[in-house]
C-alpha cells in the first residue's frame, strides 16, 4: 500500500527526495483512512457502539491512539464515516437508476440489489443504527436526511413503474417501507460467515420483491403441485 | 374498572364484608398490572428504555413507585412484559394458522396481518428493540428463542403452501427473513397520530407480499398501461 509510486516521475522525484510525493501521500492517507472505518465499522457491529473505544479500533490496526486521531475528530465521526461508507454503494446505484433510461422495475430491481449487498457488508450495522446512537444533532439531521432521499428516491421509481406499466399498482409509501424494511433487517440476521454472499442475498431479496408469493401461471407451461 | 361485581353472589358477599372477593380483586389486579406495563410501552417507544425511569412511568400513572414496584420486579421486567404482550398478538395468530385447515398462503396472510398490527400496536418498539437492551441473559434467551419459534412457524407456512400448491417456490429462510424485517421495521416508522390504522398497515403488507411489484394479467381484461 505504501510502496513508492513506480512512474518515472516518481523515479526521478525520489531521487531528489526521500519523502514520497504528495500525490502518493494523498493516496496512501486515502487508503489508510478507509482502513480505520472499516476496522470501526467491523467492532462496532461486533460489540455496538457504546462498548468499542477507540483504543480497541487502534489495536485492532495494530496503531497507537493518535494515529487513529489524526484520521477523525472523535468516536461519533468515526460512525457517520462507516454510514456513509455504506450509504454511498445505495447512493451510486440510485444516481444510476435516475439517470438511465427502461422500465423502472428493471431500475428498481438494481437499487434493491445493490442495497441488500450494502446492509449485508462491514457496514450494515452502522447504516441501520447510526440513527440510534447519541450522535451530534448535526450529524443525525444529516443521515435522516440522506436516508429520506434514499427513501423518496424508491417512492419515485415505484410511480414511474407505475406509468410506464411495469409495476402494477400500489401504495408506494407502504411499498417503499416494506422494500426497506425487508433490505435493512438484512442487518439483524447476515453473518459474514454464512453460506451465502452479498450477492445471494440481493438476488433472492430482489425475485421475494418482484414475484410475490401468488404463483404466477407459468407461460406456456401447465402449472403442477411440486411433487411431495 | 374497580367497581364491584354487581352480581347476586357477591351482593351478599358485600353484606358480609366491606372487602371486594378474591375473584374481583384479581382481576382488578389484572386491569392495574396491564396498565402499567401499558404506560412502560408508551414510555419505552417515547423516550427510549435507558431513558424512562419507574418514577416517570409512576407519574405518567399517578401513582408512587411502589405501587409500580407491585406489580413488576423491575425496568427489565417490565421491557420483558412489554415485549411478551405483544408477541401475544402473533402467536395467537401463528397458532390458529397452526391448527386451522385450508390453503397455507391464505393462512400465512392472517399471521402477516395480525404480525403487522402487532407491531404497530404501542407494544411494536419493544418488540422490536427489547433483544438489544440489558436484558438478564435468562430474559434475553427466553426473547430469542419466542421470536425463533415465530420465525420457524412462518418457514413452516412457505413450506407447506409450496406443498400445497398455494405459495410458489422461494427459499422460506430468506422470504421468511424478508417479510418479519418489513413487519418489524413499522416500529421505527409508523406513528400512532398517523391516518392510517394499524389494520391498514396489516393489509397494505399483504397485499406486498402476496402479489410482488411485477404486474399480473388481469383475468378476463386487457392489461393496458393506466392513463398518465
Amino acid at each position: 500500500m505504501s510502496a513508492p509510486d513506480p512512474s518515472p516521475e516518481n523515479a526521478q522525484r525520489a531521487e531528489l527526495s526521500p519523502w514520497p510525493a504528495r500525490k502518493v501521500r494523498a493516496r496512501d492517507r486515502d487508503t489508510k483512512r478507509e482502513a480505520v472505518i472499516r476496522a470501526a465499522a467491523r467492532a462496532f457491529r461486533e460489540h455496538g457502539f457504546h462498548n468499542t473505544s477507540i483504543d480497541d479500533i487502534a489495536r485492532a490496526l495494530h496503531v497507537t491512539k493518535p494515529t487513529i486521531y489524526y484520521y477523525v475528530a472523535n468516536k461519533e465521526q468515526l460512525l457517520f464515516e462507516c454510514f456513509m461508507a455504506g450509504l454511498g454503494q445505495i447512493r451510486v446505484a440510485m444516481a444510476r437508476a435516475t439517470q438511465t433510461r427502461g422500465a423502472a422495475l428493471a431500475r428498481l430491481r438494481q437499487v434493491i440489489a445493490r442495497y441488500a449487498q450494502a446492509i449485508a457488508s462491514e457496514y450494515g450495522w452502522c447504516m441501520v443504527r447510526a440513527e440510534d446512537q447519541d450522535l451530534s444533532p448535526q450529524m443525525g439531521a444529516k443521515i435522516r436526511l440522506l436516508k429520506s432521499e434514499i427513501d423518496q428516491g424508491i417512492r419515485r421509481l415505484l410511480r414511474e413503474g407505475m406509468q410506464d406499466g411495469s409495476i402494477q399498482p400500489c401504495d408506494p409509501r407502504m411499498t417503499a417501507f416494506a422494500i426497506a424494511g425487508a433490505l435493512n433487517w438484512i442487518a439483524h440476521w447476515y453473518r459474514h460467515d454464512q453460506s451465502m454472499s452479498p450477492a445471494d442475498v440481493g438476488a433472492a431479496f430482489e425475485r421475494i420483491f418482484l414475484e410475490g408469493l401468488q404463483p404466477r401461471p407459468a407461460p406456456r407451461r401447465r402449472r403442477s403441485p411440486p411433487a411431495g
